[in-house]
């Protein structure tokens, strides 16, 4: 607590801020017991500013200013965290559709970091070598770290990985045989779930030297070390021909600036006849992400628009066939983590220190808010080449599946229905 | 026939128009009786030019010259017409690969036609105040002028025409008591399938006079006229509050540069949680119709890129939930037509004359080609606004009525079920 009173433009300023965010159902206070907001009664929660720093901090940019007084303890929500900034980013939102965004002084004077290789490397260091150790803790045991998908809304976060897994390879009708390309391959999971359960053979590029280490270690263990190759390279230096291109939650490191460069790429790894799917954090409108986001926890990211997405495949020749929107499965996805991730937070916090959890959590929450409130969106772009005429006839085979045992679903694979019966069953994780 | 043989530089500008397209499977002729192209065995057709000066019109625009020599009987193709056609458009999209898209004199000399209200009056009328004795020699009963949906290939005509209703139903999850707005109506199909089979109420827009007539009698011959409002007018009038907005087959028509006011109508139109959905012929990459489409077919239309399209909802805070591509449906759809139209061109020379006999077929014909080629795609995007959490969970729901009488079906609508279980018994046309 600082220890003088509130000074009047600070008092002015905390009604400014509340007014500047639509008017949410939350109160904000100061250090001295100040208070502004809505009606106590419906009031979600409260934050309060401890330091008079914390709060001069939002003039510069209020999201940095914001994460960064969160971390360092001078800013402290109380309320349940994900609903407060949800019904703030919502409140943000209803005001933008009248006045448009708002900038900050720092959008107009930083520079933002670019996408060269050098600086690919950095950025993904930053967030993915974290150490296994830490991720494991709060992950799935495939340790996917991208959005699931929920089939079932009851499914645990175990169940709606791989279902997520299985979602993929139904659009893109693996079949065994065929030769997949996987760019951003995180642990590894993914590319052995296909080798797995559809019998093809992947190779898949990673940055992170951790991540590879580890994927390759599964591979051996599997079995499976002769049918997934682990890359420990940038995706732009992929060779071979694939009849598959497949990339999960990659594009959002990759920078629009790059786009053009990566359908070049997949033009010229993918086969004649071959297909490919994006998933992707995106947006409904190209804008930067926060400030805050950006120099803590991914430098470079850049979430798409779909417009950006397709200078992937508009100038190279590909045929766009399908596009899902699976926003409100991220945070679904991300209050798994998050509820794992506070059922361990003592774990984390003999790893790192306060800050840090301080920090994670806020990435979490805000994130949960950002898919809650519309800001982000998680696309799925199903592609393939213009010119290849043996395409799904309709997109009813992967829903197949779901049918029982009777009816259409007697055509579908019976492997991976048993599979998911039984994790149905015994869920391992209490969720 | 011309009555002289053909000069050195006419046989040189024939093995040009060859490969110019890239050496397709077909012969190209003379009216001397010179030819050239692929080997006689694999070819496809041979097409014919009986006249020096249709030949020569090719050099002001290619498609241009083609489609009037053919109409005017001056160009002759021997062989299944949609065939010939596709392996030209095929050949000419493998060069274009390699080579970028080709451009015409006329390209660069002649003003396209504009969007405004009396240019969209005039083009509409153009085309669809043909008469509807004329589409009804050929269309289905319910005189649906779009793509359809073939849920099963084996669909009739008609069958896949009410599938595509409630495809789109299905994915606006349309609800008793919705109000829908419908710009572009046709004949009026659409909007009475949704007001008789899911409990909507309609307000429908429609320029053409002819079908706003006929479909103001239909409503009223199946007493539906209290719920289904056809309104003469430009889409741009539209007025009130809507949960839906549904347009098929209405967006070739509006012009790129008409988009954004067509976001911003939507958002003035659509209630607080309302969804759409955009049914349109579209392009991977952004080009103008060919000229002979645009002059003799489609004065003003323009099918749009995906990007083009997004033009629509980035700017005004909407959400892409969907989008499916049908390009192959759409080929399906133009082949039923074709073989309607040819079972009744007697009556339709009777109508009109062999010159617009002649023209409808190579439209009908190089639709399929262009189509099958994927220089035309049929995009169904499916939106709502950023802000509204209602949305499906999965897209399971659209597919559950495909799955019998057991399993998840007994959930869905026992009335569609049954109704498209009777239209499969008994078929209502000959294909």
């Amino acid at each position: 607590m600082a220890d003088r009173g509130a000074y009047r433009w600070e008092r002015e300023f905390l009604k400014r801020i509340w007014i500047g965010v639509g008017g949410p159902p939350v109160r904000l206070a100061l250090w001295d017991g100040f208070e502004v907001g809505g009606p106590q009664e419906s009031s979600l929660g409260r934050i309060e500013f401890r330091s008079p720093a914390a709060l001069r901090r939002l003039l510069w940019d209020a999201s940095l200013g914001f994460g960064e007084g969160f971390s360092s303890g001078e800013i402290v929500i109380q309320g349940e965290l994900p609903g407060v900034l949800t019904s703030v980013m919502q409140a943000m939102r209803r005001l933008e559709r009248e006045r448009g965004p708002s900038w900050s002084l720092r959008d107009w004077l930083v520079r933002r970091k670019g996408h060269s290789l050098a600086e690919s490397k950095s950025s993904v260091y930053h967030h993915y070598d974290l150490g296994n150790d830490f991720y494991r803790l709060w992950l799935d045991e495939q340790l996917a770290y991208t959005c699931a998908y929920y089939e079932d809304p009851r499914f645990t976060l175990e169940q709606a990985q791989v279902a997520k897994f299985d979602h993929i390879c139904r659009k893109l009708r693996l079949k065994a045989g065929d030769v997949v390309a996987e760019a951003g391959c995180g642990w590894g999971g993914f590319a052995l779930h296909m080798a797995r359960e559809y019998g093809v053979r992947v190779r898949a590029y990673n940055l992170s030297k951790e991540q590879i280490a580890f994927a390759r270690q599964r591979a051996q263990r599997e079995g499976l070390a002769d049918r997934v190759e682990f890359v420990e390279d940038d995706y732009r230096s992929m060779t071979g021909k694939f009849d598959v291109f497949v990339s999960v939650g990659m594009l959002e490191h990759v920078g629009v600036d790059q786009y053009y460069t990566l359908g070049r790429l997949i033009d010229r790894v993918l086969s004649d006849g071959g297909r490919g799917l994006i998933h992707t954090i995106g947006r409904n409108v190209a804008r930067p992400l926060d400030a805050w986001t950006t120099k803590h926890i991914f430098p470079g990211a850049e979430p798409p628009s779909l417009s950006q997405m397709l200078q992937i495949f508009e100038p190279h020749g590909f045929s766009v066939l399908d596009v899902e929107n699976l926003r409100m499965h991220y945070a679904q996805t991300l209050r798994h983590w998050l509820q794992r991730f506070d059922a361990r937070a003592g774990e984390v916090l003999r790893m790192f220190d306060e800050r840090f959890v301080r920090m994670w959590r806020f990435y979490l929450a805000a994130s949960i808010a950002a898919f809650e409130s519309g800001y982000l969106q998680l696309f799925q772009v199903h592609f393939n080449r213009a010119e290849c005429n043996d395409v799904p006839w309709t997109r009813a085979d992967i829903y197949e599946h779901l049918a029982g045992p009777s009816g259409a679903a007697s055509k579908s694979d019976g492997l991976l229905r048993s599979r998911l019966t039984a994790a149905q069953e015994t869920p391992r994780n209490g969720y």
